[in-house]
């Protein structure tokens, strides 16, 4: 297998499914890693500045996060939360004490003029990371869901309501003032970049909202570094989140070929797992480079080996301007 | 001895020892007791609103008090500290997980625009409080103590320097522009007010910015039951807090005569200890009533004992304007 330590990659990634392959990539590339992670799921919670996406891709590199959950801190304590609901406070959003220092922290720091990329800097620095992890934007983007109750903020659907409400869209509120952050054009335009790697995330709430960002894809098409994606879609469902019950709301088949259709136009590669393989046809007529690997990640040598199969997949691919 | 059930107090106070008096009052007259309690010593700490008077007042009367600190809550965890040390965060102000809950909640509810007083309130019913707790003020008041360093914050004199350093004077931020509560002014002139007492708290930053707010001595003045203060110093001492160091530094002689002395022309009676009883001619001599009496609170039973003291000394004073 190839030295990948040189090789340096930008990863695009969500919550769970992203924060597992940019931790396999994590493990092969260290400081050459640069992970621009979804912040349109933020929100406000009882005057704490919340960032799942930046914190369980954090919580994830930094080796503490909860492997049982999927999000927050390992072995966390509930004593807040438990206190919280005495006083009468709102526990619909679990809160842990661990969890907690990283919000409260963010929270006054961001009140104190810094940016969104400088405190998840501090905290990769604290936690010792030595990947760089970038939120996409340091303006704010909120999603929400059209259901039929109306717009809905999307973690009151996905954690209040557990995603059981049927949306007819996305919307992306502060999507079109937001900008990508000068570290992120930096990491994009780096001219020795190797990859860019979009993780098995939700196309519409989590990588959607990262490359809709005005100037995003004009990043990534002036990038000479080929784009592949992974599929969030194993056999028609997702491993975890909504995805795939999103999909057929909205009228898409729930399959990795649909989710190739959606990023069609920028990406060079797609990534699908073993049993869809019989869909390789279907995206290579879509102009796409097809790789077909296990991309289950059950513990870590999975990321590290589905990280592997991706770099050398986007190695393999020609450098775009240069075909 | 007598029936105390119908008594109305008012009690003035600050932190521990005023908290313990309170619970001892608390516990002979339920509601009939409304605890006015010191805020001065309220500070803003990574972006959180924070009242230590009021929630030690709070967790005393509600029995959750953490008996060894004399503040926070009892079994208290402190995740949230461990990780918040590990991100680079401010950890000198002891921020237990529980304790957070009444912290992060206030805050968030002072943010939407309740009052002190109110998100006080309805802490207390929360957790079961009979007794009624209320901020001197819901503007806000913050103390500095005058040091050869300069001013500095009262917490970080208190907490953060453990009172280490030479102070020559208190100064009452934002204390000119401070009104007592609708609150506050209904219970000191409510015209049934059997007694107001002075809990044993600091004179200079518990019971002095309480009484010195523009308003309170006229309140304390029109009412028509006797005042009656409980000497914080015993045998030249303090049981906890620097009040008698705060004495000495300023001048003063640390003794529950100079205590009275302080208090004069506020209080028609003064409680001292019975190791202090040679100081009570010298404090009737002032115009006061004295009352020497046991008033070391080691356990409940001390605290239920005094509280009857205080209010049985106070209803044998004349009820003013009738005398």
């Amino acid at each position: 297998m190839s030295d990948l330590r040189d090789t340096k990659v930008v990863a695009l990634a969500g919550g769970v499914g992203g924060a597992k392959l940019a931790d396999g990539l994590a493990d092969l590339l260290s400081g050459n890693l640069t992970v621009i992670v979804n912040t349109a799921d933020d929100f406000e919670h009882i005057g704490l500045s919340i960032s799942p996406d930046i914190d369980t891709v954090t919580y994830t590199l930094a080796g503490i996060a909860n492997p049982e959950t999927g999000w927050g801190v390992a072995n966390e304590t509930w004593n807040f939360l438990a206190q919280l609901e005495r006083l009468g406070g709102p526990v619909w959003f679990r809160l842990g004490d661990k969890d907690l220092a990283t919000h409260i922290l963010r929270s006054e720091e961001l009140r104190l003029g810094r940016s969104l990329t400088r405190v998840t800097q501090d905290f990769t620095r604290a936690l010792g990371i030595a990947a760089h992890i970038l939120p996409m934007s340091n303006q704010p983007v909120r999603s929400f869901v059209k259901t039929e109750e109306g717009l809905m903020p999307f973690q009151e659907y996905f954690v209040g309501r557990h995603c059981n409400v049927a949306i007819s869209g996305v919307v992306l509120e502060g999507l079109q003032i937001a900008r990508p952050t000068p570290e992120v054009s930096l990491a994009l335009g780096d001219p020795s970049l190797g990859a860019v790697i979009f993780c098995p995330s939700n196309p519409y709430v989590s990588i959607g909202p990262i490359v809709d960002i005005p100037g995003m894809k004009d990043l990534l098409r002036a990038s000479s570094a080929p784009v592949v994606a992974v599929s969030p879609i194993i056999a028609g469902a997702t491993v975890k989140g909504p995805a795939a019950k999103m999909m057929t709301e909205l009228g898409q088949t729930p399959a990795a070929a649909a989710v190739a259709a959606i990023y069609r136009g920028m990406i060079d590669g797609f990534v699908i797992d073993e049993a869809d393989g019989d869909q390789a046809e279907e995206i290579r007529n879509m102009g796409i480079a097809v790789c077909v690997a296990p991309t289950l990640m059950r513990d870590r040598n999975d990321r590290s080996k589905l990280a592997r199969r991706c770099i050398e997949f986007a190695e393999s691919l020609p450098r775009k301007g240069q075909s």
